[in-house]
């Protein structure tokens, strides 16, 4: 009989092992530091001057408005950029950025944006959406990805951005570091 | 004795099977054939051509920049589309589509696009938001479904879609087949 | 005997009630009465005439169209409008609303709009992003809260807006009563 109470309680015990971490996986799944993919990516993004076709990725679609004219407020840009894995423009890119951007901000540089990381290699194929405020004036900033199809069927997570460089007004660089919290 | 150690067996497979789906549907809950719900619509866009209000149901608020004049980089549209639920522009709207899109691409056709849909009839109730970018050179193209409220209460999915027809500039038809993989 | 059979029920009972629940928070984890956090905040939007670039916090960057002046379809507004906890626009900010709308339909107003909140303060550090219709003649209107990152990490809600003022074209105001239902 006593035998038969440790088996039950083995049992028990073993039940509860298994159905707790399921409780809590679906209550507290993610953790910021353990993303279940991670990307690095830099993106490139070179404005259109007015008659360079062949090099530019971008261009204006509505221009700076008087509200800040030194902080661009206004000034609304579609873009088509390559991504590479590392900062030389002319790597071989990986995918595309297609999205747009505008500056938001009197008296300092921020801007929006709102963008689709489009891959098409043997590495990866599908898409990734992404959008949120790119505060210029921090190291880093957080944007949220919010979908994603193909590979990335349903991910969601974070794209940290940092500015690696800025060239003039018509070249800037960014490094993309993509965590994503929800894989399937 | 042996009895009780099959029936302790027993329970233990039972307990396996019961707490296994579970932990697998935390964390892979979707599978991209089993949709928890499922919707095809037709997207009607009649660009404004400066004269007909009545019937257009979008405008342009950007023009084609230089970057490629041929394939309307840069050209920004915000529409307010009818839905229906056959490829008929005067069937009844089931609902609207309300949103932009703008091409993005050198060298071919490309655009990117955000929108919400809302329906207000017997059917359904409420809204879904989507966005994504629509590489109009592939048969279907897959958007994110990244949220939805009323009926579609914290909905998240995907949308496909595909050209139906293009008619001239001025109308275009799109077939969404949207599935749903979080539905509350 | 039957001792061990009972002992054998009330462990497949238990197994049952401890299994259930976990499935259920699975495949329904949101009531919509019961958000896991919630934020009520005023939107204040003073739109640039031309000249007072002190107080105005947004810019129109394209126009108008032709398709109805009167309901404004078309027009598009970059905006950095301050938040504040009453409905006093001098109120100290406790963050900034970040983004875009544009006016999309005919016959009436209605808008669309995707913008992020951005928290800097002892109470708040993140953003939340956020997108949906704007249907202006309806008394409350349901966002999607897409995304958060910082104290928002991963978040995902509802955004409840209702207009709190008009004042004529240059001056309103938003009620928006933010309800989180992915905390993290």
């Amino acid at each position: 009989m006593s035998t038969l109470v440790a088996k039950s309680s083995i049992l028990l015990v073993l039940t509860f092992m298994l159905v707790f971490p399921s409780v809590l996986a679906t209550k507290n799944p993610f953790k910021e530091s353990k993303p279940c993919k991670r990307l690095v990516f830099y993106f490139h993004d070179t404005l259109f001057n007015g008659t360079d076709t062949t090099n530019a990725t971008s261009a204006a679609v509505a221009n700076i408005t008087g509200l800040d004219r030194k902080h661009k407020f206004g000034l609304l840009v579609v873009f088509n950029d390559p991504l590479t894995k590392d900062h030389h423009l002319l790597s071989p890119p990986v995918g595309r950025a297609q999205g747009f951007y505008f500056f938001d901000m009197k008296d300092d540089y921020s801007a929006w944006l709102a963008y689709t990381l489009v891959f098409n290699s043997s590495e990866h194929k599908g898409t990734l959406n992404i959008m949120g405020a790119d505060l210029i004036y921090e190291k880093t900033r957080d944007l949220s990805v919010v979908g994603g199809t193909g590979d990335f069927f349903m991910a969601r997570g974070i794209c940290t951005i940092q500015t690696d460089t800025i060239q003039d007004d018509y070249y800037f660089r960014l490094k993309m570091d993509i965590k994503l919290y929800e894989c399937y």
